[in-house]
């Protein structure tokens, strides 16, 4: 009889017990430790932010403290898998806010889809963070979602699958419109796509400098347009801004300069204009396969960390929230955004190159460029 | 002009920026780092968990993870000062879990004082945690709080200010009672304070052998006895179940044998019974000081840390917490209770004396006694 080894799997092997823990900053170790930390000692504390309740911000770690929220409708592109199944991803992202932004972030796996309930329990725990992000939450509902709790709340509120991908898209578009030497304001550009991501990068590239009137965004049944009958609010809002013709995405294509695809379907970008731009950013497998992309395109993006030009929100969220909550920032203004844009284009625009026209998700430069352009933007 | 140096207040440097952080506990430094706790490796984690979610206690750190949840109705002995003022305890009481019991503690401090609007909130937010400790609540909605929250939800809830007094006293007061060759069945018991603490005290001492016929339970008007009027739920159903006989605390303390102060009241313990027990346990002004005490008791315990014998609850919340964690428990059991109780007792057990019936709160063997009689008594 022979014994078989257990196969060994890396990734069930790394996420065993988790990934994050909590750690205490400040001494237990004697009695007088416990006496300052906790009682009687912390009784000062709390008279005194009873007093004045700001100061929660400067005493406990509420001011760098941000809760990572989803009800686990939207989660990468498995959909609706419930909030234990999206918990992995959300302490994926708890980490990586401390890794890049020195953010103590806390994954909060809610066990409700009722936007109502969402939006109670998230006022209910705000006053335990400096800020709160939405993630993995299913279009349209986090559009509401996110609109009520940043009218609640005083602290920034910042849907990550809207804004993160919105704010790394313009910085690289930004970026490969230089390289072309083309202006941002001529481009004919196709977003396909109108879910959370689709729509919000189509409202951050009007605010970066694209033309709507050359911009047309595609959901599964064509251009958004306003003859449409099918449309939800915020696809009718962005059919009333954009390219009012309609037809379909394959119409749109045919000689547009850019390609940006958010809807994990398949696009033939053989009609495109020349020399443009194609950025497939469905994970894990892009809307057109990069090798193909490359015949048609002068500069080509993916979501994924294997092939060059990697947009990934990691660029953004770590340094987006460490500026807002250094600045003491109440919400995420648009100007906020297009800093954090601005930020990280600058900083691939050091060595620009068509493999390079974004930082690398590792580049430690990042995240501190982001955080004082967004803390600066919150100030002016 | 003289220039004076800043005041230093310890207490006030060591609160400033928090008393906690987050860690990752995997590696983050490389792009393969990158793919396994995060995107494309975490999606295999996911798609296990969605297909069978009690893996979520394997493979990410709910299975390790606490909320600390408090409205700031009754923290410390502060009143009710709100969610901001009530974090730096919550902090506290986050990294005393850590520190004793290894578990990963979050402070979630609600904007709310409604119950309905409590138990929605941590229902909502319950799949992100293995269990919920409910602190600093006022009673008696935190009665209602708590047994809604346990009924709802699959994982341990428990009111540390009911629970954790409860176990610690009477682990002490068995310790004490040995010590004073007495049987607890025959002591005449007078407990000062109805509140959370007060009535948990009062059930927990009955299930651990005190005879009710021989407990009185006082609130601020007198003895808890079936003809009043004016009692909650909690206080009325006591008031059947213990002494029949009303009248005034000092009525029911001449010839007691055993005060235990829960009230932050002033107490004449002069008529008790010579030879008696008297633990004072208001913060940070015992009901009677120790040493006038110790005129009238043999044994003599407060809530302070300068004085011998003190009664926290840090001695019970960790290890309760650490073993119905390892245990996978759903709930905390009175068995579970009366096992932690047991379990603190017999640490001090082993070099009992007069000023030393309960171990030192920083006695590193008592979390993990705590932990594995919790564990046993859910298993068995």
């Amino acid at each position: 009889m022979t014994v078989l080894s257990t196969p060994i799997d890396p990734v069930f092997d790394l996420h065993r017990g988790g990934k994050m823990a909590v750690a205490a900053t400040v001494p237990l170790a004697s009695r007088e430790d416990l006496s300052l930390a906790y009682t009687p000692g912390v009784a000062t504390v709390c008279e005194r932010i009873a007093a004045e309740p700001a100061l929660v911000r400067d005493y406990t770690w509420v001011g760098n403290a941000v809760a990572v929220v989803t009800d686990g409708t939207a989660v990468l592109g498995l959909g609706d898998i419930g909030p234990q199944a999206a918990m992995p991803v959300m302490e994926g992202k708890a980490i990586l806010f401390k890794q890049f932004g020195g953010v103590d972030a806390v994954p909060i796996c809610l066990d409700t889809k009722d936007p109502d309930a969402i939006v109670a329990a998230v006022t209910a725990i705000a006053p335990s963070f400096g800020g709160i992000n939405l993630e993995d939450i299913s279009a349209p509902r986090c559009f509401d979602i996110e609109r009520r709790l940043d009218a609640a709340l005083p602290i920034p509120v910042f849907h990550d699958d809207q804004h993160g991908t919105a704010i790394v898209t313009l910085a690289a578009l930004r970026n490969a419109a230089r390289l072309l030497g083309r202006d941002l304001g001529d481009l004919r550009v196709v977003i396909s796509g109108a879910g959370a991501a689709g729509i919000a990068v189509a409202r951050m590239l009007i605010t970066g400098g694209v033309d709507p009137a050359r911009l047309a965004v595609c959901d599964s049944r064509g251009v958004l347009a306003p003859g449409r009958t099918d449309l939800n609010p915020e696809k009718a809002a962005l059919a009333a801004d954009t390219r009012p013709r309609g037809g379909s995405a394959a119409d749109a294509l045919r000689g547009a300069d850019v390609f940006i695809g958010l809807s994990g379907g398949r696009a033939d970008v053989s009609a495109m204009a020349p020399g443009g731009i194609v950025f497939a950013l469905a994970n894990p497998t892009p809307e057109v396969h990069p090798d193909v992309a490359a015949r048609y395109a002068a500069v080509v993006a993916t979501g994924r960390s294997d092939f060059p030009n990697q947009i990934n929100n990691v660029l953004a969220f770590p340094g987006v929230f460490r500026g807002a909550l250094d600045a003491g920032a109440s919400t995420v203004t648009p100007a906020m955004k297009l800093a954090a844009a601005g930020a990280i284009a600058a900083v691939a625009a050091d060595d620009l190159r068509p493999d390079a026209i974004v930082p690398s998700a590792l580049d430690p430069r990042v995240a501190p460029a982001v955080a004082a352009a967004v803390a600066a933007a919150w100030r002016a």
